[in-house]
């Protein structure tokens, strides 16, 4: 292939052409762009980019499950017959593309997004990218496929029941689902309407995480009091028993604990009845009246002509026995599932996250072919309950077992994405990169190739804050840094640590006669630069911590030495009076020993002052 | 009667109990407890009181609608064949005997909830209170005419399609429906299980949001961004149409708009179908579903023997075409609801609550037996659409149209009911005392009477931080003060103002060179006393209040007169040293004029020790 010297975009584009050329794995795409039109395309990103237009996922390519509307692109949802094109993106696609993202095509799925196996699909089965007689997981295969084989940067999933977890883990990739709608759902087919979420995949959690945030919009507003962050050491839950898992995956699953555990994760067992109650409710109950009402009006119309319009057999059977539920029944098992839910929840107190294997095992195509529905079963054992009660999930990698991807994911509860992120970073390694990684290595002027994310995310910041989730910076220079005693006041509550920071040269700093001890700052024509650190605190923490702030500390507006403004700490007038003036230290962990004697500082620049105030202020 | 000089308690239950010989209603009830029984309870609430426990509503007199389980008395639901004797309170019923209220019994209801009339029941239609011809309203028909009639001081209903507000609207009493699951629905046959709240009735605002507080548990969490207040020139939108309304009720409504203009609201026409959809779904669609889940099993089972069970006719016709309803429509009538929501949500963008007559017009006993279906929908037609889109609402008695009572409900968002209830409070109009009142004031040693409250509410707080909600006391001593020019910051996110205050004798204030001017107070040893005011506002209202203020202000805690604490204003160091002096005034707000010259004052008490302070730290 001569590849001209262009743009980032349109090299990615000619790689990744030539990657999916080289795979032979036509069963993921269910339409793929033609080659003209994505140049066409990635020509215009890459002039933008030259022009200077601000587009932080430039160059990602972007694969995009086929029951998600891309403007053009008939959306299937797996079945010819139900085939559609509609003439703008769904919210989802538009957002990333807005921020650059080019879209290769849309891929196969379990038809409707009903199955976890990625089998169900009249375009075929979509097979494991490293062992093709084994399934992909579904239903977003096509998606999890192509980022796992280094296709596309980033795909589109759905998940209702695991979709965007269970490929994700078979795949040995990351897949996360947000808590539910805060990515919208507009533009998607449903499958149940009310647990439907749209995913992610990437190879890397940092890249879902950016995606994420341009991805998820503001359909949902996020709370005020969102937890940011989980805190230095997690308390992690596990199920005391792992139905479904053979016995080598049982034992991979405890040496992933005992792991989370050595990098300082407590961990617990916790019983996990109740969340595989509520499992069951979905595929044995009520509940599944949701895919009828999505769906089930076409299906009955095309009951005689199933050939034709080419409906799967398997997903047939499950959607037209939805069609004869009755509402009562639905209502009953929605009243269950609510009591469920509580007692579930009330496990989880006291854990900041819920760890659970992606999938129970790998089964292969024949295995799957010869009970479809029972395999499909199991394959949900530690995803299907997620939704139902709106948690969040982050699916990654964890190495390997017998040959598979062995893949974790960690549940949060409902808003929590960014402490459930958090917990998925301890555990994740690297994919190993596939074979075809080489070919988009080998493209000129590619560094990467097309089998590697676009460079790093471009802001270190929990995810939900770029969708729209509001924090407050707090900067704090002494008993509230990061491993000091007073951090667990911010941790708690979820606050994001944002790194070191420097104040303006304003103000000056004493030691108080506190416990612990603190420094004391306030502003001074005659101030210094302090070293600081900043936290994102949500504004119910910070006005939580505020009220429970003792005196002599008071809060207000703290001017940073980049001229940018934070909350930040200052004494009042007596303790700043009576404290020992230690400005000149500059930071309040410095090693003291080797800075200036604090005392001779502040005698030579503060003593005749703040004596003089003192002494007023008590005269 | 012969009365002795016993306690509060004893003294109401004997009036009550000669209210109820004498206003010979016993269609009210379908459990009156026995005297002996009363009088019992009644004596040891006394000798609690006596002894010193605390009970807020000692003496209050309860009645519970019968589908609210009370500890002994049989739950009925108004379907005799139905009853169980539960052997403990509902939660709401706990919670309000806990405080003290005494239960007088059980009444009586449109059977399972299922009306807006009073007439559905076999123990008796429940009249007027006035009009004997005339229905009481539902399906809390036997609550509403018991407080209405002076009986009891509060009563117990619930509400799914306007049950706790129809037959207030028709009373002229005041009926509270909080948002969904703030008071807990433990122990009360469900009606829409989705749907349902316990309200409350009374015949004062003030004493129904007093047994909120204490009627409201925690079962759904209050949000950390919560208002507790409208703001003090409140915008509320109207229906600009009013179907179902008689023209003398319409005109009545315009008038009522134009005397809540007058005091002090802008209100404001907005487009209405939404909600009327809304409600139609209800009674049209497939979300009717929930009432056979409830007890449609039992009324199948009691279907050859409708007589022997006391099945009302129209409630069997309603609730078994209910169970034919299939599942899928239901998931699609809620996909339905989600939209009209998001719709009429937007039309209520920028306003603080919806104001809509509580009933449209009041029939006759005759005109509901014409028609039962027919007029009962019509009831609903501004009631329906409120717990389905999961909003709280406040119906208050408004006067009188047509020799009928007119009663207004101020419609709130979720978790608005406290901005709900102070609307609310600027329409209430004392409904006229029933002749019966007379009976209990006749009774010696009561001067209140059966008939009226037991005093004021012994807080002023809004109810919902009663019940759980948080919020965080802010003292202002400036531009933040009621009127003043900052006010509006507070007021917008819904902070309540708790009246003045007074620091403890340890702060200095000065005046700040601010726009617009601020006064600047710093803690001294050489401090006074200052005036200010105390607003309680919520957690996450005052981390974006933080996060706003502009330097030299500062937040932390202040200690107050009366020893509690408060998080107050400071200034800063540069602030506080360049201001000037004006502690002597005492009161930012103070006439000025009389006051000691705040220069000289300031140059006896801190002048030395002030410009030391500047001098120095400028040096």
């Amino acid at each position: 292939m001569n590849i001209p010297s262009t743009g980032g975009a349109t090299r990615r584009v000619k790689a990744a052409l030539a990657a999916i050329d080289k795979v032979d794995r036509p069963e993921i795409w269910i339409t793929l762009r033609g080659a003209e039109d994505l140049l066409a395309e990635a020509a215009e990103i890459d002039a933008a980019v030259e022009s200077g237009t601000d587009l932080p996922l430039a160059g990602f390519l972007l694969a995009v499950k086929n029951n998600v509307d891309v403007a053009g692109i008939p959306t299937t949802a797996a079945c010819p017959g139900f085939a559609y094109t509609p003439d703008k993106d769904a919210d989802a696609v538009a957002r990333l593309r807005a921020a650059g993202a080019l879209v290769l095509g849309a891929t196969n799925l379990d038809q409707f997004a009903t199955g976890l196996v990625g089998t169900r699909s009249p375009y075929g089965a979509v097979r494991d990218s490293r062992r093709p007689d084994y399934i992909s997981g579904g239903s977003s295969s096509g998606s999890a496929v192509a980022v796992a084989l280094g296709l596309a940067d980033i795909a589109i999933g759905t998940d209702t029941a695991g979709s965007g977890r269970v490929p994700a883990g078979l795949q040995g990739i990351v897949g996360i689902k947000a808590t539910l709608n805060v990515v919208s759902i507009a533009g998607v087919v449903p499958a149940c309407r009310s647990w439907d979420a749209v995913t992610i995949f990437a190879r890397h959690l940092a890249t879902a995480e950016l995606a994420m945030g341009f991805m998820a919009g503001d359909s949902r507003a996020w709370p005020t009091d969102i937890r940011l962050a989980a805190p230095s050491r997690p308390r992690v839950a596990y199920p005391a028993a792992l139905p479904a898992l053979p016995p080598e995956w049982a034992a991979e699953f405890a040496r992933q604990v005992d792991r989370l555990r050595a990098s300082g994760v407590d961990a617990e067992p916790i019983e996990f009845g109740d969340f595989l109650q509520a499992a069951r409710l979905l595929y044995d109950g009520g509940l599944v009246a949701e895919r009828y009402a999505a769906v089930g009006t076409f299906l009955e119309e095309h009951d005689g002509a199933a050939g034709s319009a080419g409906i799967d057999p398997t997903v047939q059977g499950i959607i037209s026995a939805a069609g004869t539920v009755p509402a009562h029944r639905y209502v009953a098992d929605t009243a269950r599932l609510e009591e469920l839910k509580a007692r579930a929840m009330a496990r989880l107190e006291g854990f900041d996250a819920l760890l659970v294997p992606t999938a129970p095992f790998h089964p292969t195509l024949v295995e799957v072919a010869a009970d479809p529905v029972g395999v499909n079963s199991l394959m949900g054992t530690y995803t299907n309950f997620c939704n139902l009660f709106d948690l969040c999930a982050v699916a990654v990698s964890a190495g390997e077992v017998d040959g598979a991807q062995f893949g974790l994911t960690v549940v949060g509860r409902t808003f929590e994405d960014a402490v459930a992120a958090d917990i998925a970073r301890l555990i994740e390694t690297t994919p190993p990169a596939p074979e075809l990684f080489a070919a988009g290595a080998a493209v000129p002027g590619n560094p990467g190739g097309a089998g590697t994310e676009v460079g790093q995310p471009s802001s270190s910041v929990p995810w939900p804050l770029a969708a729209g989730a509001v924090a407050v910076p707090l900067v704090v220079v002494g008993a509230h840094r990061k491993g000091q005693p007073l951090a667990p006041q911010l941790e708690k509550p979820g606050a994001f640590w944002d790194g070191p920071v420097r104040t303006a040269a304003r103000y000056r700093m004493v030691a108080l006669d506190t416990v612990p001890p603190k420094p004391g700052v306030y502003r001074s024509d005659a101030g210094a630069e302090l070293v600081g650190e900043r936290w994102l605190v949500s504004p119910a923490a910070l006005g939580r911590f505020l009220a429970a702030l003792p005196e002599p500390m008071l809060l207000g507006s703290v001017v940073l030495s980049d001229g940018s403004t934070a909350v930040g700490f200052a004494c009042d007038a007596v303790a700043a009076a009576d404290g020992e003036d230690i400005t000149a230290w500059g930071d309040w962990l410095a090693d003291r020993s080797v800075e200036p004697k604090p005392r001779t500082v502040w005698r030579n620049l503060g003593e005749v002052a703040l004596a003089g105030f003192s002494r007023g202020e008590r005269g």
